[in-house]
């Protein structure tokens, strides 16, 4: 605990997610002061190599302008490292292991936060990108957790999630948001009790079009934001006693 | 233009302001896709004194944190630097000399914007904090521009402003918001045609109670952040062509 507490958020994928990701921290921050706000050192550059065509074998590998944040974010002195992106867990290992501060895992936040609901949902959704959905982490989580994962198909990935994606990210959120509000939808008719919100663009898209279904979805960045603000807690309290 | 362009933010004055200022650039920039939004790295570290007590000179300085984290923007590449907290350009011209990259002016910003508003309006309202009213940046600014400036009394500051502005920063949004609509509403009684909103505190307040002014008002971030896309959008188009 000899570093001062700095979070560094590797950021930029996308930027707005990011932003979004920054007044998550704030809002799940108690302070009644400037003083008392978690601080945060956030590299919001953009350019990176889109991860869903690299995971999808179509495009460059965005890892070397991971590892450039990763040392950059170290080098200003960030004691932890958050990554708001689902997506870009799939590198997480070798950010992790390039970096001296230790990188938090949002799905591992997120599937703790789920396993303490109560009651605890039989069946919960997960929306994400394909690359997310395929790596499996969010679904094997859930069934290690006695929870039956449900997800779209891949037709539904491609026709109204992937479109849905792209449109927040040119900026056109009600159309990303009415993609996602139809697809979680689709999904609690099917079952789900719960959705999880697996890609950092939807829970900020479907907060637009005011989806009617937000209070059983469960965010990662709020999981992941709540892990932030007590380990910050923790040092305020030993450091700026 | 040899290094790349990279948006330094000295933030956290406030962090929510910092949050919403960032937001503010996203949607000052045409871009289609994450690649093409600005890359910013954000110093949103509110671990610095009070400004308006240094100012008020009931407090320690605030210009050594102020200067680390010039010094790290500068470390980790910034080509460029923002201040979005008007109070703290109290500091500008320190700042500035330590600094390799150029460190933007927001106030200047906003009265080349305010200049080129056309019809040009006779009496502006100015609503900040103590210290930003006494230093007279925008007062003089805009009687060199044939306009006439008009501000609270010291004793509106000190009664509704300053006590909106901390409940901002203690996260009492609504509570701020009500207190600078009262303040604005009595501004443009008395005969302003429009508002500086010359305290990053003040315009997220504003937007989330809804004044009925909000079409009047001159936000110096959107100002700031207009400039910064400009200045993005002309090393995009030669660096990243």
């Amino acid at each position: 605990m000899s570093r001062p507490f700095l979070l560094g958020v590797l950021g930029g994928m996308g930027p707005l997610a990011t932003v979004d990701f920054m007044a998550t921290l704030l809002a799940a921050t108690p302070a009644d002061s400037d003083q008392q706000q978690i601080p945060v050192l956030a590299w919001n550059v953009p350019q990176i190599p889109d991860r869903q065509k690299a995971l999808a074998g179509c495009g460059p590998d965005p890892l070397p302008q991971l590892l450039r944040g990763i040392e950059i974010l170290n080098q200003a002195g960030a004691s932890h490292i958050v990554i708001p992106c689902n997506t870009a867990h799939h590198w997480h290992d070798q950010l992790s292991a390039a970096s001296r501060a230790p990188v938090l895992h949002m799905v591992q936040e997120t599937l703790d936060d789920i396993a303490s609901l109560y009651p605890r949902p039989a069946r919960v959704g997960v929306i994400g990108t394909p690359g997310t959905l395929r790596a499996g982490w969010y679904q094997n989580g859930l069934e290690q957790r006695a929870m039956t994962p449900l997800t779209p198909t891949a037709r539904e990935l491609e026709q109204a999630f992937v479109p849905g994606c792209y449109a927040v990210k040119r900026g056109d959120i009600e159309t990303g948001g009415a993609a996602f509000a139809r697809l979680g939808q689709t999904l609690l008719e099917r079952g789900a009790q719960r959705l999880i919100l697996a890609c950092s663009e939807i829970p900020l898209a479907l907060r637009a079009v005011q989806a009617p279904f937000l209070a059983l979805t469960i965010d990662p960045a709020q999981a992941l934001a709540r892990r932030c603000s007590a380990i910050w807690q923790q040092y305020r309290h030993t450091q700026y006693a």
